[in-house]
């Protein structure tokens, strides 16, 4: 069985998940696809030699009875009303962060597939495909620290344009701690404050870098997340869970090690791209194979990507403010409570 | 356009292969199987639901007008007959090692090759495809350690059966080494003599282990390789190039660190399929790719097979001798001057 | 010319030091000790076979005219009294911390050398004898990290006993962090918050352990600073500095590196003593040459001691009111403006 | 009780051994010099402000009733004579590598010495005293690794002179591991043989560089020993020892971790002073307290220097053969059978 992808939304990330689709991976096959630039959906069907119909909108796209799944990959204020339609559609959905732009978004989401009665859609957090927090969680699982008490994490890009504002470093940079660390400990955020360090001389007026927030869980471990987004060094991203019997690090990226000049030396990253490439690759052939075998995506939920919204939220306004913000979820609904991405 | 494989030999290696090309990667499907044991070429199409025809032998699985690529991966002294069948056919050939058990008969495969007048055959040598060594070929080739000088490496397994005699610490485990290491330096081999250390107590009375070779190369590159498959401690595999630089040297495998009970630790691996299973994967997809895109594969050569299976020759005499043997290769056909797996 | 030693408190620490310049150092020797239990100034005598007065206290070993330093290793409460009256008397000091147990007490110790008109006092904080801590200084002030932004350290014990209380995670632990850093960075500190993670289940009623304390300097520094007692696995000393072009990173505690159980693995220290065993040794015999040499000590001063007095105070007073809490210093003396400490 | 030193020798190394006596160490003075250059004997006292007498030459110096120890840091061909004569007086000795320039010589203090009935002899190899060498020392007698069977060692240095020549490989460099290596696995030399590989092109004609030494043992342990002495990228020192459990190896040099330019790195030391300067310092320091509590030295001893001569004969004699040269000792006399140097 070969699972049927619509893709919304033929940009970069768009055209590297039909690349991976079409190229890399098994099971999977691009039919449809649609972009509100028509030219571009084009260019994509004739770059990766597509056997697939250009539609006129997303609607067109999900009535398209061949579509299995509709990937959203479009803008983030897009992203809600696409994946609703596809939900009441009864497709699979696969949809690149943010589920939507607001907590309240992310709720009709998921009203609309608890209303289905199935698990149907994945957000696109792939960090829990990463083998390093692959090897995190199970070092946790497997008791090897005990309880996890502090978790100390960075996040740091080389540099980042003018465009690039305060709250984006919890919008697009954050939001993957965000994700991943509840993830990893199995527990809710309660509150978040920010301390803001002095300014790297290579940011601008409108983004306060770097910055450092202090997340605590509703179990109290402490998160210290430092987000630092022109540390010109390279793309890095480090986490270290400090338990009562025992500490677990992220491993640095893999590289052959070098003397020469007097230093010994490996090679950090300068691009996000390379870092994470295995992670996509991995989550949308697991995407493919849960649907397959399973009939329902294995990966982050509506019900993460609701999380995710309201602790962004927070965090923003705690940047805002600078005092402690609560982060107030809703309860969660039995739907949502089993466990997804078993780890082997 | 799908590359259609016949698989001869569905033991473990051919099973996963199998599933590799049904399940992981893109681009090809596995269309006909056949085993000197029919019953487990009828359970290899039973447990991957495959479509495909199951042939009473080689000769009827190559003569198939379907069978675009014929997978070898049958037991090492079948090899030489099904590969030279299959070139003399025309079908492109991936033969898992050894080409053949011998330097005469991997030379009747390359002469049945460049008979054809065209590449057919890849070797199934994938480190060369490991994200390790690949870096190794980048930091050599962009001369980041100027001129290699001699190369320090080691292959450790935690344990071999009583069946893996003195030799197959060259004909099983060496044998990798000796193809990956003239690949990276781009040299061929001249001598070698061995060297037997006290053996460990976890050997027995047919194996010496572990053992030193050193071999040196046309360049007079000096390559000291211990081989240990004993070792207890886990599956392990270092390379270090020294040159007149710098040093570069294989990564350690990936793992996150845990500081517990007054140790720092990372996880060594204990079973050798973890350590190079991405670079299988990349392996099968390159093969696919190169032979869809430029019409032949672009990995290990029959060439490369005769000089494994010559250098493998020398050094399990060295091994009896304990003099420094010879290796000695013909010349080089042009036919094999091309350089294959462009690093990118 | 040799320096002429007065210990004050023969315990532990007193004996080491006696121990170090007797049997370790150059350019010192004990002439004269006192303790407020006699018997433990004599066992001392007879057991380091020292050539020296017995007195039966302070005042009487301070009016010892061979006296020439007065070394404080007494407990802390005792220390303001005994290091006045040494300085008052023209004696150079060296006194272990706390250099009192109050600000105001050490105000008084910084007048009375103030009046003296030439330094005499040094604190006992030695890490900024320890090559790591050096290294990171010359990496700062190399300019090898531009502009430090942030501080994340963390300080870990395996584990305290019963009497070890939440305040002493400052006064006992921290202690060392708030010397060294402020060194480090060349900068005041302006205030602390603290945040209680969940308590290890190896604390006990009296102790949150652990604690995470965010430190901000005059220039806008944030230091985040891990303090966890009963971390169980091992001594453990973390400090990273990151600047606006790079980041630095104390080195682990070197060990040789075994592989072993699958295990790579390096030996994390269980015993404090050992971390700074050396800096405890270079500390006083360069505390002894600079006052050969330069007629005064060069490493922390009465100030110095009273920085971290008010850090420490306020530390206190974080953990106890949850909020951020004020660190105020008086200005500092032109007397105390000159660098001390030169890094070769 | 001071122990009261007589230098013959004040160059480059005298030099530093006597301001480390004066200005680091505790317990040894030095009170008489000779050179067979007076200026600078003259030189040095004064450069340290010695209470010294400067003595015409060695025989006047071992004369002086005063004199406990004789300190030989004259030129190589000198040793045997001084030393022998020292020994006859009844003094202690430490001498730096060589004790004698041939194994004949090394034989006659050998002799002169048990006919003293006494250990006077120390010959300075500091490697013993190295804390990295020390933890794998303490390694394999815990029983980390089981049965050594193999060890992997690296000697490089940045670069050399033009008058090192191919031999000093062995007599100025490999000569440190000869010593270091049979003391860490205590067992005796069997056999060497040396290939050369393709030289740097940083050496020069009469330079035979890098070298690869292949070493065994009487218990059969083959040590490989790489010696590459223009390797441009640092002083390096490496060490693994292989046995039938685990492995073992040597840290590398502490330094900090910098995060800059897409690098992650350490720093290679440039220069062997730094190297095994604390080892230098414990070696001496050890060497007073061995003979002040014990009445004998602790170190490496005479027969220790009569091991480094004949193997390193042998090794010179490999080069030049290209063969295995054997490494023939006589019996260890029973005088020499006490293990020196206990590991705490």
């Amino acid at each position: 069985m070969t699972l049927r992808f619509g893709v919304v939304g033929t940009g970069a990330i768009g055209k590297e998940h039909i690349n991976r689709i079409t190229n890399k991976l098994s099971g999977g096959k691009v039919i449809a696809v649609t972009d509100v630039n028509q030219e571009s959906a084009k260019q994509a069907v004739e770059a990766y030699q597509l056997d697939a119909v250009i539609y006129p909108d997303d609607k067109a796209l999900i009535a398209d009875p061949n579509v299995d799944v509709v990937l959203v990959s479009s803008w983030g204020p897009a992203h809600e009303e696409t994946v609703v339609a596809a939900v009441e559609a009864g497709k699979y959905v696969f949809c690149e962060k943010p589920l939507a732009t607001t907590a309240a978004g992310c709720l009709r989401i998921v009203e609309a597939e608890m209303k289905q009665g199935k698990k149907l859609v994945q957000v696109g957090f792939m960090r829990r495909y990463d083998s390093g927090y692959i090897q995190l969680k199970q070092a946790i699982e497997g008791n090897e620290i005990g309880e996890p008490l502090m978790i100390r994490a960075a996040h740091r890009n080389p540099q980042v344009g003018e465009s690039y504002t305060t709250d984006m470093a919890v919008t697009d940079t954050l939001i993957h701690e965000i994700d991943v660390l509840h993830w990893l400990i199995d527990d809710d955020y309660k509150s978040v404050q920010v301390h803001f360090p002095r300014k790297t001389k290579y940011s601008h007026a409108n983004l306060q870098d770097p910055q450092l927030f202090t997340i605590t869980t509703n179990r109290g471990i402490v998160i210290s997340v430092e987000v630092f987004v022109n540390c010109q060094y390279g793309y890095d991203i480090q986490c270290e869970v400090i338990g009562d019997e025992g500490i677990v690090k992220l491993p640095e990226f893999q590289s052959v090690v070098l003397r020469k000049n007097q230093k010994l030396s490996s090679t950090i990253l300068n691009d996000w791209k390379y870092r994470f490439m295995d992670a996509y690759n991995v989550e949308i052939q697991d995407f493919i194979d849960s649907i397959t075998k399973d009939g329902k995506p294995n990966g982050p939920t509506s019900w993460d990507g609701y999380i995710a919204a309201v602790t962004s939220d927070a965090c923003v306004k705690a940047q805002q403010t600078g005092e402690e913000e609560l982060i107030h979820l809703q309860e969660r609904p039995a739907f949502y409570s089993e466990k997804g991405l078993q780890i082997i």
